[in-house]
C-alpha cells in the first residue's frame, strides 16, 4: 500500500510540538511520508535544545522566517511562524502534494501578538475556506462534533437554531458517513418535556427534517445529556453532537484526555490536529507525551 | 459498634425500588438496622410481583394508603404512596427514631398526577425545612456539588451571583468539612480572561471571599470546565462544586454511573439516594442492580 503524504505544522516552537514532532518520527513514519513544514535552520534550533539528533530521512517544507526559540515564551515570532507553517500545510493541501495536514498546537496570545486575530485552527479554516468547518474531538472509541464552540455559555441557547442545526447534520453526514449519531439536547433532563427549557423542540425538529431529508434515521435524540455518555449509552454509539463546548469535550476528556484527537470537517481539506496546549510549562523538557498526536496521524489517514 | 438507624423511603412502587431494597436486605442489614417506610400489605404485594419471600427480620414501619402495584405505570396513588413513604422517614429522622434516611427514586409525573408539586426530594426537602438543601452527587472517588439544579441552561449564566456562590461555598464547607474543592469555571476555557463571557470574575470573587472567611484555601478555581475532569485533575481533587447540572453530572455519570449516589447536604436531617430513576421499563424483572442503594446506605453512614 503507498503511504501517504501527510503535512505537519508543526505549531509554536516554544511549545511541545517540535518535541513531540521528532520523539514519533520514526513510529509516524512507518504511517505514512510526513513532511515537516520548518526551515532546516529552526529545526536544528530545536534538535540542539531537545540534545537530539536530526532524522536522516526527515523530508522538510521550509517555512521563512528565523527567530530564537525561547522555551515556554509567548512571543510575536514564534505566534507568527507556527501560523506561516499552519498554511504552507494548507498549501500543501491545496496543490495536492500531501493528503492532509496534522497540526501541532498554536498559542492563541502569541497569535494576538503577531497580529492573527483568529480564534484558532478552526476559525482560520473556517474563514480562509468560508465553509461552516465543524469541529470533532475524539478518538476511535468515541468522537464529539460541536455544534457551537467558542461562545459564552449564556449565548448557547439562543444560537440552536432550526435551519443551521439541520445544516449541521447535514454536514456532518457528509463527513462521517452512515454511522448513528447520538445528538444531545441543550437543557437539563432534555428539557423534561419543557419544564427546563424549550430548545429540544428546535432540535427535534432539525433531526427529523434531516433524518427525512437522508432517507433514514441516522441522528437519534434529543438525548438526555448527562445519559449519553454513560457506560451502556455510549455502547449504542461512536459519534455524538454535543451543543456546546464544555457539554460534549467535559465528558471526552474525563474518559480519554491521552488519546484524543481534533478534527476539521466539512472543508476542501483533511486537517486533524493533537487534543492539546502548546503545554509551555514542560516544554523541551522531554516529557511531552506522544499519543495525541500518533492518533491525529491515523485519523488523518482513516479520513482520506 | 452499634449499628444506626436508617430509614427507607420506598420511592415509587411501580418502579424498581422496592425490588431493589429486597434484593439487598441482607447486605444491607450487615451494615445498619434498616426500617423500611412501607406497609406490611403493599410489600406483601411487592414480594408477590417479584416471586420472592419477605425476609424474617424485616423491619417496617407503616405508610397508609393501600393500592394496587402495576409494574411500570405512571400513577397517581403510586405518586402519593412514593411521598407518604418519603415523609415518614423524614419524620423518622427528625423524632431521632432514625439517624437518616435513605431514598429510592419517586417518578415526578406521578407525584405531578397526585398534586405534588416538588421537582424532587431535594426540592421538598428545601421547602419543608426551609433550608439552601446542596445537592451533591456521586461515589468514593468523586463527589459534584451543584450551584444550580434544575433550570434552563439560558438561566444559568444570570445565577452565577456572588453574595449567594458565596454562601454556597461556606455551607459546603460546614457539611463536608476542610477537603479541598475544585470549583469550575462557567465558559468555555473559563471565558479564556474574558473573550468567552465573564461570570469567572464573580466566581473568583466568591472562591477568594469564601477562603478568607474560612482562613484557609479550601476552594480552587475557577477550574477550565473540560479539564477539570481529566484523570490528572483528579488526581488533586476529591470534591467538586460545578455552576450548572450536565457540567457536572455528565462527567460524573461517564465515569461512575452505576456507583454514584445523590447526598442532600446543609439540611437538619441526613439524606442519601440512589442515583437512577424508577426504571419503569424493568420494574419487577429482577434486572434491577443494587451498588447504587448499597453505596447510598454506606454513603449515609458516613456523613451521621
Amino acid at each position: 500500500m503507498t503511504k501517504h503524504n501527510i503535512a505537519i505544522s508543526v505549531g509554536d516552537l516554544n511549545g511541545v510540538g517540535i518535541e513531540i514532532a521528532l520523539k514519533a518520527h520514526e513510529e509516524v513514519s512507518k504511517l505514512c511520508n510526513p513532511i515537516y513544514c520548518i526551515s532546516s535552520e529552526m529545526l536544528s534550533q530545536a534538535t540542539k535544545l531537545l540534545h537530539a539528533k536530526t532524522p536522516n530521512d526527515i523530508n522538510l517544507h521550509p517555512v521563512n522566517g528565523e527567530f530564537n526559540i525561547e522555551a515556554g515564551k509567548v512571543s510575536s515570532a514564534s505566534g507568527k511562524y507556527s501560523y506561516d507553517s499552519f498554511m504552507s500545510g494548507i498549501k500543501l493541501c491545496e496543490d495536492k502534494k500531501a493528503d492532509a495536514v496534522v497540526t501541532m498546537p498554536i498559542h492563541k496570545e502569541a497569535w494576538m501578538l503577531a497580529g492573527l486575530e483568529y480564534k484558532g485552527h478552526t476559525d482560520l479554516l473556517r474563514q480562509y475556506f468560508d465553509r461552516d468547518a465543524i469541529m470533532m474531538l475524539g478518538c476511535e472509541k468515541m468522537f464529539v462534533a460541536l455544534f457551537t464552540e467558542h461562545i459564552p455559555l449564556k449565548e448557547v441557547a439562543a444560537s440552536i437554531q432550526y435551519v443551521k442545526l439541520k445544516q449541521f447534520f447535514i454536514d456532518l453526514h457528509n463527513s462521517i458517513g452512515d454511522a448513528k449519531v447520538a445528538v444531545l439536547g441543550l437543557n437539563p433532563h432534555a428539557g423534561d418535556n419543557g419544564v427546563l427549557g424549550n430548545e429540544e423542540l428546535r432540535i427535534t425538529k432539525a433531526i427529523k427534517s434531516a433524518n427525512k431529508k437522508l432517507g433514514f434515521e441516522q441522528f437519534i435524540g434529543p438525548i438526555v445529556p448527562d445519559v449519553a455518555f454513560t457506560p451502556h449509552a455510549r455502547k449504542n454509539y461512536k459519534y455524538f453532537v454535543a451543543m456546546y463546548h464544555d457539554q460534549g469535550l467535559a465528558p471526552l476528556k474525563a474518559l480519554y484526555f491521552d488519546e484524543s484527537i481534533n478534527v476539521s470537517l466539512n472543508l476542501p481539506i483533511i486537517r486533524t490536529s493533537v487534543d492539546h496546549g502548546t503545554a509551555f510549562d514542560i516544554a523541551y523538557k522531554g516529557e511531552a507525551k506522544t499519543l495525541s498526536y500518533i492518533n491525529a496521524v491515523k485519523s488523518a489517514i482513516s479520513f482520506i
